[in-house]
């Protein structure tokens, strides 16, 4: 609570510049997370240990309190009127989702605006290992143990699991945190070097590095109309949706280990068939296959990153091109970056627990093992990921169930909720990229602000917080 | 291969009653299956046991050959001249489906439409199931044992199989063939005692017993505008989607089990519910409260059990009922009934893994273990029910894709798969209640097609079938 009373100061920088009197939109709630840290410190837990159950409950407790009193700045400017909207679009933006209920961004201020992208930013990496990484405690940094912030750091990493080298990285947040803002800083010199203003360079930086997608301008990253803003933003989108613990292998100069990553190696060839399909299937709406390339490449990193940023009216492509978008929405970006959906890592080892039960058919004598990266994955990670699965489907069928009592059509309802859930943005149709999420009802705006906080601390810290055993037993 | 070269004649004696001359179309596929029949009895096995993996192939090669060759009669007697839209409506009947290409279904000859209708009945309990329960060998009568007929059993018999009794039942196919027999005949005298014609009684009866769903009438079960016979095919659908084993429990005097059965209960209650929520949403839609009920009721025992017949054009209701029969299209039926989908047992199954998970994570030293009907279900049925839906959805969407070149609408390609996958029969928009899949183009026929067997003989035997593996080790 006190490093967001913080964070939620640097927006009145940009007022400052731009002599904009929207202080007291962030003063408030400053004051008011403040106030709840200070409360949250009266009374001392007895000891600093706390079990994996408690870990889920702060952090998902933290994420909820951090939205809500988050939305407050576009409620006191007055640029969301509606607290329910302006909940929607905080949620949205710290769970870097980038579903948006405003229809004209280009109105907002620069403060607003700022303050709009850059919880993607603190949302991507996540809000409490900022926190942690700012202020580890003595205890943590001796121990590097259970008990301690490993268990909301586990919570508010995204994707499976396996590997001894991925929990050691647990306690080097500030590690991670330093390889993220460099990424994002050699991304908003590379874009101000191309012509961008520099506002619009620092903001667009934020949304990319958090794989979040809100954009400053109505038309998104078409705007400025660049090939060179495109491949630079593209670019980077696939950078932020590798695992980080790659960027660790490489400053360790672990290049054996980077080769061999077999999630990195799926991303990327994942992103490589979609870009040729695509481009083909679409080749005939432009004028020339390169330009196809060019649109495909930004839209499959966009979307599989699920950052959600768009230069092309994608809702118009044909339906062979929508259905492998839809797809990506769903697979996302790797285990550990700042993307969403079900991760590649994921979607590999339930493809690989396939493979193992034909065998296991063929000849029941066999080992059940599968393999990742050269080791076997543990069968704890194989059961959850499968339970994971399988939890994620029947969310999302009955958040779908629960968004078409608005009635809008099948596609509307299907990938506002797929965008939303895997943390992307824009669906199709009413949704699409050149849509909004505005005239969906209250109702509906509440239920895929579930959803994307779901989506982003991955279902399980958010159910355990609302189930009563978690605060019962002790 | 013999068992069906002599169903094939059945349709003849339709022929006969009627005077049609199709003769050649049945009498020519019965000498093939001859052949293949004498051909397959040449070569001995050496022993009489094998291993359930030679189980799964028999299983699904046998189900190929006989929609190969079943598929002839629609295109000798020239009423489908395409062979591949002839083996997609075989293959359709055979898996209990009722997708149909035919859109002038009621200038089709007698004996076709028996033939066409008749595929639903086999196949609904299985086709080797019959062939078993006609012929079985004297050494499967003594051993009651494993690596004889019981793999055969095991591969065309739908849903997870857990409890004592279940695994006993196996052996009791004449048994369950006779009590399928017995609920058949009872419906054609109910229907006819209702003024229905006898024909129209005996081929709607077959498709009801079958969870089949293909229709002599353009406008299917609406064609009678009779409550009466649609309250009497909306009960039998209902009766045909119940697990068998309930009524081999009622036949032996368990009725404690029979009240205990969890699954029965679950299916019953999602109905209840289902057509409660329809009817109130579609209520504006109709004169009455109580005309929606009929509609909602006939619609939604007609989806959960994957029949797919229609009184109303569900594509024109509210997307909120049209999502909840897009639901009940997934759920389906119980395990051990003729209806398809994932199951009621197996969602059960995956809804219970997912609070063990929960639980789990808040107290991590206790048991993983999940019950059914008060009784343990086994770790490896839970692995295996996991990565049964992890592989039904990633082929799930692979069909979507390769079908979704045909560039129509995405609810169409949706729906299509859904429907096919899951047995039912229509689905959403072009492929709803009014239209069907003749516009469809040859390759997305054979995607669903194959889609229909993978459903049908739930996915295991047919990809074990093509598996390498599986033929080489011995």
């Amino acid at each position: 609570m006190l490093t967001a009373a913080g964070l939620i100061l640097l927006p009145l920088i940009v007022a400052l510049i731009y002599g904009e009197k929207t202080f007291a939109a962030f003063l408030i709630p400053s004051a008011i997370f403040l106030l709840l840290g200070v409360l949250f410190m009266i009374k001392k837990p007895k000891g600093r240990a706390y079990r994996a159950s408690e870990g889920f409950v702060i952090t998902a407790l933290s994420w909820l309190l951090i939205s809500l009193v988050g939305a407050l700045p576009f409620v006191i400017s007055g640029e969301i009127p509606s607290y329910i909207d302006a909940f929607f679009e905080t949620v949205s933006g710290f769970t870097t989702t980038g579903a948006s209920i405003v229809p004209n961004v280009e109105t907002m201020s620069y403060a607003i605006l700022f303050w709009r992208s850059f919880t993607h930013w603190v949302g991507g990496m996540g809000v409490l290992a900022f926190g942690i990484a700012l202020f580890p405690s003595a205890k943590n940094k001796k121990h590097d143990g259970d008990g301690t912030e490993a268990h909301i750091l586990r919570a508010e990493s995204p994707g499976p699991t396996y590997g001894k080298l991925v929990s050691k990285l647990r306690f080097n947040t500030r590690i991670l945190y330093g390889i993220y803002f460099v990424i994002t800083v050699i991304e908003i010199i590379l874009l101000i070097a191309g012509g961008m203003p520099v506002f619009d360079s620092i903001v667009n930086s934020l949304a990319t590095a958090g794989t979040g997608g809100f954009g400053i301008k109505a038309a998104s990253i078409a705007a400025y109309d660049s090939v060179y803003a495109e491949m630079v933003i593209s670019v980077f989108m696939i950078l932020f949706g590798i695992n980080f613990n790659v960027y660790y292998f490489m400053l360790i100069g672990k290049f054996k280990s980077v080769l061999k990553h077999e999630e990195t190696r799926w991303y990327l060839g994942i992103i490589a068939f979609s870009v040729v399909a695509i481009a083909i299937n679409i080749s005939s709406m432009y004028e020339s296959l390169a330009q196809a390339f060019r649109y495909s490449f930004f839209q499959v990193s966009s979307i599989i990153t699920t950052t959600g940023f768009a230069t092309a009216d994608f809702d118009l492509w044909p339906s062979f091109s929508k259905i492998i978008l839809v797809l990506l929405m769903f697979i996302g970006a790797s285990a550990g970056s700042t993307g969403g959906g079900l991760k590649v890592s994921r979607v590999l080892i339930l493809i690989k627990t396939t493979f193992r039960e034909i065998r296991y058919s063929i000849n029941p004598r066999g080992v059940r093992s599968i393999r990742c990266d050269g080791e076997c994955v543990d069968q704890a990670v194989i059961i959850n990921t499968s339970s994971y699965f399988a939890v994620y489907m029947i969310l999302f069928a009955l958040s779908v169930l629960l968004v078409s009592i608005d009635g809008f059509d099948l596609t509307t309802e299907f990938t506002a909720v797929a965008a939303c859930f895997n943390n992307i943005g824009p669906g199709l149709s009413l949704v699409g990229p050149t849509g909004n999420y505005a005239e969906l009802s209250a109702f509906s705006k509440i239920v895929l602000s579930v959803d994307m906080l779901l989506g982003r601390l991955e279902i399980f810290p958010l159910l355990i917080a609302f189930a009563p055993h978690a605060w019962k037993n002790k």
